[in-house]
């Protein structure tokens, strides 16, 4: 339940997927790692919120007790952690498990891929975290996946926000919760969640949907540090400095066109410190009318400056920040595009089928397909002692391999191979 | 345990590595597919002999049964059986886990990849066998990992040779277990067991050991095709038949040099029924004079002809034979290789790093350096407002990056950028 196998011609599409995101992190000078999908149990334990309930445990059969990734992100920090790293720029392209309830939406399943790049170090503030936007721009933009929007908040201005809305601290965790569901839920259900079973009093709640409910660009984070109650939290004005600073990097990287600072963003993991963001698609709705409507989450990801410490025997801090490709859905509608395109991938890259016209020729076919492999050159042929002419040709058709070397008793007579361009039919002796 | 990471140079070398082996399966005509790294526990069930301990199984909770795949040709013969394919040319790479003792040898993990090459379909005999095993030969001669021999045997005529000693059908396969521990044990000690624990006579045993101990090519099998108790037996005679044939193709593939018909030869997987071969590396023992001798297995296969035919609800057969290349060994000789050589390995490609001279100027790159990664080009930064020079020179050296491309107050007057050289330290306005 929740996995699938991948056929050739999906395997071929998923390649040119991962190849065009991992093109990009080298672009960025991302070096790889790569790390077991098994991780000590203890190690995942208290990173992921409301998700631990979906880690996949294996059983104990004696020795350390196992749990499978439920991400890229936690397994790299405490490789940073156990190698004693305190700067790095890596990627990472590899499948993490989740015990979800796959059925719920298109594209999400129980082992799927992540591709993460992230930016380890102490640094100069913003300038990683805005080439992480720039990264999830131009992947999204390559793709040509139509119209998104990146969304950016930072987790500071949303603690600064339930502080001047009177939660209490204790509360920070549980209301953020909350905020993260306002992409699914209306702010009403919200209310009554964060009034019921959260605990907040409906005031503080009205409070945080007032704020809650905003999105803008430079403009709005201008509005709210001038806001007279968010202006007089610490929390906030760190956070809004940051947006601004961020903003500026954006205007020169030339994309805050597609970038929204939205104070609905809240992300469900625990670990995020800083600057979080996430990408949505937006689909026109053509019947009705011109509204842009989200298709949902393509990318997310933000900054965690906490999470190496939590590793590392003596709590040292390695800022982090980073961004994760949500490639399932991408694939998902690439799939749904080439089948509604009517195209057909070639799922080999053969160049010739070794061919015979004659029977009792098979050592001919074999010789000559030996030699071409030892050249270097793809080549097939068909395993059978006397195969037809016709189904050999068919069979190039059927592949899309454009060409046949054919070895009759003739060609073995003079010492020639005759290649046979598949599709115009056209031949030469060689 | 029996896991590890990778840090970058060797994520780098190993990408090389099985880059290597897949443009080589994609010579042959093969395509890719995926499948789950978790099974049903079913579907793993009975297939693996005395390597069932080893299987991981996840803790039941709720819904199915899973395990980790322990390798990848159960779950390609439960995929051709699950879709009904009766013909297929496929390679996979990925993980297997197996919760083997890990310390024993080099090279062995309990997460480990795995090359799998495998042809599906019915066949003349013999054809898609001699392709596997010539994919072996280019492999290794392709990695030059220095001398190595390809031992093949048969099923049939293991089967054939314990029926003309004496045992009885129902100990064949502990009986092949046995033989099977001959590259690690002596005859003595295999003696033993057959007879201790296998429960065989000590007759039989001996008569085991004259046939076991026997090594050759052609002229083997010709000997044994006149051998007067095994030329009397059905299932000898078949599968000294295919050899013939097979040794017919070799020789054609011009690969025999490297081939021995080792009877020694038996494959723990039980789910072998013809041909099995298995690929060792020689090295040459200095110390004690000219002797080649064997440092490990680093591929193996054969034919599986009924294993389709277990998962499919008719037993609706699919011959099958295929070839798992033993990467992880070969990762380790080349690891090693590297380290002897001192080369240092490059972790990223970036071409160019965009630097500043003077203070102030991180606007200025932050515009060219998105103009470059725009226009396709691999391009870093140092994430600092205003880093020295010198630092970004340095920083060039040590990641082996070949260019800067330098913006300072003149370059931005002139509207030029200033691209150097890092090694020669020639610089061009540009």
């Amino acid at each position: 339940q929740g996995t699938r196998d991948h056929a050739p011609a999906q395997a071929v599409l998923r390649d040119r997927l991962l190849s065009a995101v991992v093109s990009c992190f080298k672009r960025h000078g991302a070096a790889a790692i790569d790390t077991p999908a098994l991780e000590l149990r203890e190690t995942l334990v208290g990173k992921y919120g409301e998700g631990a309930k979906l880690i996949y445990e294996l059983q104990d059969q004696g020795g350390e007790l196992l749990a499978l990734r439920y991400d890229l992100t936690v397994p790299f920090a405490r490789y940073l952690a156990m190698n004693k790293i305190n700067t790095m720029k890596r990627y990472h392209v590899a499948k993490v498990y989740r015990r979800d309830n796959p059925a719920t939406t298109r594209g999400r399943y129980r082992e799927f891929y992540q591709c993460d790049f992230d930016i380890a170090g102490q640094f100069d503030p913003m300038i990683p975290d805005a080439e992480c936007l720039k990264i999830v721009h131009e992947i999204l933009s390559d793709l040509q996946l139509g119209d998104f929007v990146i969304k950016v908040n930072h987790r500071r201005i949303l603690n600064g926000v339930f502080a001047v809305c009177g939660v209490p601290e204790s509360k920070f965790i549980p209301a953020c919760s909350t905020v993260d569901k306002l992409d699914k839920i209306p702010w009403e259900e919200a209310r009554s969640e964060m009034v019921g079973e959260k605990g907040l009093s409906p005031e503080a709640a009205d409070r945080i949907g007032e704020y809650v409910q905003l999105h803008g660009g430079l403009d709005l984070i201008e509005r709210l540090l001038q806001d007279p109650k968010l202006s007089q939290n610490k929390l906030a004005k760190e956070g809004l400095g940051d947006m601004k600073l961020l903003f500026e990097y954006l205007t020169l990287f030339g994309i805050t066109g597609k970038i929204s600072f939205d104070l609905s963003l809240a992300r469900g993991l625990d670990y995020y410190t800083g600057v979080i963001f996430e990408a949505v698609l937006l689909q026109q709705d053509h019947e009705h009318g011109e509204e842009a409507l989200s298709v949902g989450s393509v990318a997310g990801g933000g900054r965690y400056d906490g999470l190496v410490g939590m590793f590392d025997p003596k709590g040292r801090k390695v800022p982090c920040v980073g961004v994760s490709i949500g490639i399932e859905r991408i694939f998902s509608i690439l799939e749904q595009r080439l089948e509604a395109s009517g195209e057909k991938l070639r799922t080999t890259e053969t160049q010739v089928l070794v061919a015979t016209p004659q029977k009792h020729l098979l050592a001919a076919r074999l010789k000559l397909i030996s030699e071409l492999w030892d050249a270097g050159i793809k080549a097939e042929m068909l395993y059978k002692k006397d195969p037809k002419l016709l189904k050999q040709l068919q069979y190039c058709e059927n592949t899309g391999i454009p060409l046949a070397a054919i070895v009759g008793e003739q060609e073995l007579a003079d010492g020639v191979v005759k290649l046979r361009d598949v599709a115009t039919r056209e031949e030469v002796r060689m």
